[in-house]
């Protein structure tokens, strides 16, 4: 019980000592274990890419009070020796080797749910703040059903998409979770308070940054790649050209995980993203639940409702009796003589194909010659 | 000369004596040429396979009429030996073998100038009667896009996607060619008069059916796959979901042209064809004419430049540079003093610009002082 408490205070004290992302630190507390690590970080004795990451706060040392402020308001520090630590999403940051995906050093949560078991089956929905009323509905229904499934809906809890989504996964009693940029003591933004104390009763919120942290640009784009990790897919509802949405959404495909776009107007700014990522970064168009269930794989294969195609009457016909059906006056009835010369089939095809017609519903035998049925017109469409 | 028209009357025969596509008869005509091979369809000494095509309308001779009626409403019909025949295009017919992507036997045109010069370079531009305002806006705008940098718009005609790219195309002061499921005497739709009559001055419509022919809707279907083969890529602006439209529009792939499909709304109905298009049939989403230009390749190799150059002359600029252009008013001259204030840079980097950018042409010295080019503001773009 002390050494695992020891543990999580040289884990709160290396979580703070560096900005994340921190590649140099996270190899260098891989190699020497939480507890030496954090000791030669306070002493400086590290190689120079560590010091690089830690030297500015290495003698700024409030791992303690960080863990007393958070339990003051009901979190609590995550760390990778903990049974509740995604361990598996996150081994991919390790296989992927790009330096902006290193592992978080230990994770903030608030909220009574694990987060392991809340993010073993998960979608994450993401998307500009600046959304239309389009996206945001698109957002909602995406969040409403992923969650209806029983799956988690994972976001950044900003306005917009992000907002939408979740209010979508909670419309659904579904569970959601949020990776925020910022301390949890005041989850970012401010208008999302009722949202937050709503998802903390069945999901959990999410940071890497202690209590006090002030959200910042840099932090947002870092935030996401842990959304990435921890969901089987990513699913992009609006994005401006160039944002920073459509830049890190490319984490997901980095991270091995499913890439989503959601289309939109080609007039509208907010999807100028989304087709982007489409077109250039091989993400998957994605229209509707299936369509997202079908791109995540794993758990699309428990859960994809399959759709069956539908056709119609007219489509099962073989191409001749298309042909001859075609053939026919809209409203008058014709000889089948007339109806060989108008379709360009032989007398004796037009004979053997009138019977099935009649019988399928499409035309009728009427005293003045062969008629398409009252209901044919439809049928036909 | 009398050959040359015991030719024409002869295909004129075969180009209604079958409901088209007829691939075993213009495998036939091929073979034997017209005039042998129309005396044979007459006699009935064909192989099997052409007599399925032709036995119902074997005795039925217009084509003598079919030629008269044409002349009379100002028509003519243009037949593989004359020059003005799309003989590259329509070769990929042969080449991709599938028999619903028959040949044409002959075509029925009405417009003074020659087809294939109008379809040399060539956008498709297709989708639903039913559209929405939003595909409305966007046909007529790719419309008048590809045809001011010169290309010609190729279309069906139809309400909807059709008329609105035929329109745009018109509206840029380019040429546009329909293609039609009916006879010329009445292009259909009836509604669309007007715009028949403005497109036959500087362009042509064209069709396989003779004069008194009713469209119906397997000849929309074959009619499309002509559609697609003139044209260095068809764009389907909007579909419903199994629709004719993007049936046919694979066609445009299995031609081996350049298949492109604009996104829209998940919500609308009308979008529901272009995303399937996207998703299962590798259709390019496109979002602007550049997208456009880009996928035609060919054509647009010589086109995008021009576009491109647009963009990427001002995009070579160095920041300082753009910074000093930008801050230039749009329709009035600046002193060098202002347009330093209004720039944030300073007098001697503005003096030490201008040269420069009024070399590139960005700008020019005038007795009042420094103006943006004429072509300036569309240079800026």
């Amino acid at each position: 019980m002390i050494g695992s408490s020891a543990i999580r205070l040289a884990r709160a004290y290396l979580a703070a000592v560096a900005e994340p992302p921190a590649p140099a630190l996270a190899t260098f507390v891989e190699e020497l274990g939480p507890i030496d690590a954090a000791a030669q970080v306070r002493r400086g004795e590290v190689p120079e890419p560590v010091a690089k990451e830690t030297s500015a706060r290495r003698e700024w040392d409030r791992g303690a009070a960080h863990l007393r402020a958070a339990e003051a308001i009901g979190a609590r520090l995550l760390i990778p020796e903990d049974e509740d630590w995604p361990t598996a999403p996150f081994l991919s940051f390790a296989m992927c080797g790009h330096a902006h995906l290193a592992t978080p050093l230990a994770l903030w949560a608030r909220g009574p749910a694990r987060l392991v078991e809340l993010t073993e089956r998960s979608v994450a929905i993401v998307g500009a703040r600046a959304a239309t009323m389009y996206g945001k509905h698109v957002a909602n229904s995406i969040g409403f059903g992923v969650a209806e499934l029983g799956c988690t809906v994972v976001s950044g809890a900003a306005y917009g998409i992000d907002g939408a989504a979740h209010r979508g996964a909670l419309a659904a009693g579904g569970r959601t979770v949020a990776f925020l940029a910022g301390g949890l003591d005041a989850p970012y933004p401010l208008g999302h308070t009722t949202l937050f104390r709503r998802m903390v009763e069945t999901g959990v919120l999410v940071s890497e940054w202690p209590v006090g942290t002030v959200p910042q640009r840099h932090r947002f784009l870092s935030r996401n790649r842990l959304i990435a990790a921890v969901s089987a897919g990513t699913v992009v509802v609006e994005a401006a050209g160039r944002s920073g949405t459509s830049k890190t959404a490319k984490d997901a495909g980095e991270l091995g995980r499913a890439l989503m776009a959601v289309p939109g107007p080609i007039t509208s700014a907010m999807s100028v993203g989304t087709h982007e990522l489409i077109r250039k970064e091989n993400a998957q168009l994605v229209t509707r639940l299936e369509d997202v269930l079908e791109a995540v794989g794993r758990i699309g294969d428990d859960l994809a409702p399959r759709l069956k195609a539908d056709t119609t009457a007219r489509d099962r016909l073989d191409p001749l009796a298309r042909q001859v059906l075609d053939a026919f006056p809209a409203r008058r009835a014709a000889s089948p003589e007339q109806i060989a010369l108008e379709a360009a089939v032989s007398l004796p095809d037009v004979l053997r194909m009138l019977p099935s017609l009649e019988i399928d519903g499409f035309v009728a035998r009427r005293d003045d010659g062969w008629r398409l049925c009252p209901g044919g017109g439809a049928k036909r469409r």
